[in-house]
């Protein structure tokens, strides 16, 4: 995809009279002086449905910010000074291009080119659209935010990515992912395994909603076997047209991580810490979304981030060197291991999380509806009361397998340490470490998918595939 | 209760001897001398199944530590120098008591005195045991952790809680948390009622499992309403018979917490790190155990502790001040509350953590089951797949109050911010805000049990009556 610069795009009324008088386009870097203060930054474009009152451009920090067109004084180019020869100080006119001589001085400050011809020694990266608050806007009828924002249209408001990619961007379906099930996981994987197995990629993003990207990414790494790229899973936390979205600076580490890092397998890339600067890649099967709203709701759990991007670096992190030697790939086997896809995933397994007053009826009902495995999410090294052993009994006879993780999130399982642990083990519920219960689930629905019998479901749920599992001495 | 310094209890054979020798009691302060380290500390009593060949000390740092007989060269009752005239240095036989002329410079060695005449002064605490890890030893025959020390044994471990408030013991049941249910809760709450009906105490202490406590702190926020003192739930990640055991350290921070701070309602008392000196005391119905094992397990969630116990201290924090006005009861209003009592708790309420591949099935087996609540711990703002719509209708239908959390934890629910919330809402679902899965659980089957209709009951869940709900603004 190249993008030409072009009329203003959805702005329209004032803002187009006035932008069309400056002779500025979208994805140029402009200058903006209003009565208070002086701003530079690349002209996004709007949506139909955005307000006609305000211009937005992208700040250097990633952040997009809308200016109420009648506080604004002048508009320039970027690098062309207001005292210029080539320039003149008129309100809502700005004037000249960047050429000739000035250019090479005003490098920093260009509007970054896109895919051009010249772009062919960049990397290329596949970016797969599925939907999520990363690809929406707010529908200005409702206040609300609907998903409808196309990979095309994203790649368009994040110009700075074609400094670092040729980006593909393509659109594999447009769904929240409260939405998404084990389906669409297969789905996804299937998708990266043709683009994979057609053309080379340097990396694969994957924009998705962030209520279960977590989930997916689990799926993924299980679903995609000896990847020879990263997969990297990136979200927004808010819309991509509002001024505080996250969407810019995580699509752009997402790229940076995939393009300057030797990482395989998949990963989460979303913010590291509240201030816009710092992006964490996070183990697909050892990441959890902690908070509701905040852009650094992502977090490794039990582990660190594999790398963070500051900027344009990638800095590994100690924590992955400290796993290395057992857990990262080491470039031989990538070379040797051939690259599979395993992408269905049995949907028939339950996750069960266990509280005081917990109805063992819950045990039965899953039972009686045909599931195949339960995945409990107990207390603290992995309980549930005595009053559930009966019901637990009874899926065990039924054929169904049972796994403990803690809902406390953080530890491992550590079911030889008090009584009901070990009357559990007895029962034969089977305790999964320190995988996280989302991971242990989506693991569940993928194992019954891909064993031939229970026993070999069980064994492949207590062995490690995808860093799910820690290979540290079990807690006492 | 008071305790006289008695023959070594627990104490056989060997180590029986030795410490006949040397003439030390359990309580007394010793030094330890081995070939490699001199240690200082308060001799602990040990039980039936402990092995014979160790004896154990207390160390200023809260910390019990192991001593193998074979190594010991000298114990001698503290503060009395092996080269003093009044002892000789005899291997494995101590000399002399602390007596005379010697106990004013010795004052910060010598064993506190306990429960006596001359502590009426203190203020009263009762410490009212209800089983859990803090009340465990480990059974040497199976090498795992049996539920069995009373508050009479635990305080007997702790001699230092007499520094601080003369302390009544008493054994209310002994189970371990995950088998503690919404009866047990009335139980509790029942009988704190009593106790402060009918004496006068500075607080209660309640110790208590982990695995389920923050459950019992929030059951208890609402089943005792204007509590006049603080409620202080207490546990161990370590049973108080192993070196490492942080009971000790946790049982005198809550202590410390209840006697010399002004806070009324509940709250829990634990490990604030993984450093043994601080503890953290946390608002009973916004704490969460986040971690499987280790001892600063439990987390204030969209919040900070209300204050941490350093050494002798009570750090209020900074965080309670911000909420103090709309939060904090003030001293006139507790003078003017009538404590009341709300014991009972209807446990036909289920809580349901929303997965991709989740069963709408499971909506409608809670609802045939005869439940009269679900609360779902939905994804990210409060969501969950729209094939989970029709079930959710049907439950309305049938009259069961359907509510919102967040398995993100950290963070309030938003509903009005996407199509799926919007949509969630016009069915009826209820959002929680900041509320807890866990508290909201407690909360619903408390509610269920006090409310004359489904309106009351859905008006009161949706107030905040214990701090479950944080009054700033909702999150855009």
């Amino acid at each position: 995809m190249s993008q030409e610069a072009g009329p203003p795009r959805g702005y329209s009324k004032d803002a187009l009279e006035m932008l069309a008088r400056s002779n500025v386009s979208i994805g140029d870097r402009i200058m903006v002086h209003t009565r208070d203060s002086e701003m530079s930054g690349t002209l996004m474009p709007r949506y139909e449905s955005a307000d006609k009152k305000h211009i937005v451009i992208k700040l250097d920090s990633g952040y997009n910010i809308g200016i109420k067109i009648s506080k604004i004084e002048s508009i320039y180019k970027a690098g062309l000074h207001p005292y210029n020869e080539s320039s003149t100080k008129v309100p809502h006119i700005a004037v000249g291009g960047i050429k000739g001589s000035l250019e090479p001085k005003l490098e920093k400050l260009q509007r970054p080119s896109l895919v051009e011809e010249d772009n062919l020694s960049l990397p290329k990266i596949a970016l797969i659209s599925t939907g999520g608050t990363i690809a929406s806007k707010i529908d200005y009828r409702t206040g609300g935010v609907k998903s409808s924002l196309s990979a095309v249209e994203l790649y368009e408001t994040v110009p700075e990515l074609a400094e670092y990619a040729r980006i593909e961007p393509e659109v594999l379906m447009n769904e929240y992912s409260e939405n998404l099930n084990p389906h669409h996981w297969g789905l996804i994987a299937r998708r990266i395994f043709e683009k994979l197995n057609s053309e080379e990629y340097r990396g694969v993003i994957i924009s998705h909603g962030t209520d279960t990207m977590h989930y997916s990414a689990s799926a993924l790494s299980f679903a995609l076997q000896n990847l020879p790229i990263p997969v990297v899973l990136v979200g927004a936390q808010r819309s991509s047209d509002r001024p505080s979205s996250d969407a810019a600076l995580n699509l752009i580490g997402a790229t940076l991580f995939a393009v300057k890092s030797n990482f395989t397998g998949v990963y989460v890339a979303m913010h590291a810490g509240t201030s816009d600067d710092i992006i964490a890649c996070h183990i697909g099967t050892r990441v959890r979304k902690n908070h509701t709203s905040r852009r650094d709701a992502f977090e490794s759990i039990d582990t660190k981030p594999v790398a963070i991007v500051k900027g344009k670096n990638v800095i590994v992190q100690d924590s992955w060197s400290g796993r290395e030697e057992t857990q990262k790939i080491p470039e031989s086997d990538i070379k040797h291991s051939r690259f599979l896809i395993k992408p269905d995933f049995d949907s028939k397994a339950a996750l069960l999380k266990f509280y005081p007053g917990f109805d063992p009826g819950l045990i039965s009902y899953v039972v009686s509806s045909g599931h195949r495995a339960i995945v409990l999410e107990g207390t603290g090294l992995g309980h549930v009361s005595r009053d559930c052993f009966p019901e637990i009994r009874k899926a065990m006879d039924a054929g169904l397998l049972v796994f403990m993780t803690s809902q406390c999130i953080w530890g491992r399982t550590g079911m030889t340490v008090y009584d009901t642990g070990r009357d559990l083990l007895d029962i034969g519920v089977i305790p999964l470490y320190d995988m996280l219960p989302e991971t242990a689930l989506v693991k569940v629905m993928w194992v019954l998918a891909n064993s031939t019998s229970l026993e070999v479901a069980k064994s492949l749920m207590q062995k490690n595939i995808a860093h799910e599992i820690s290979p540290v001495s079990p807690i006492i």
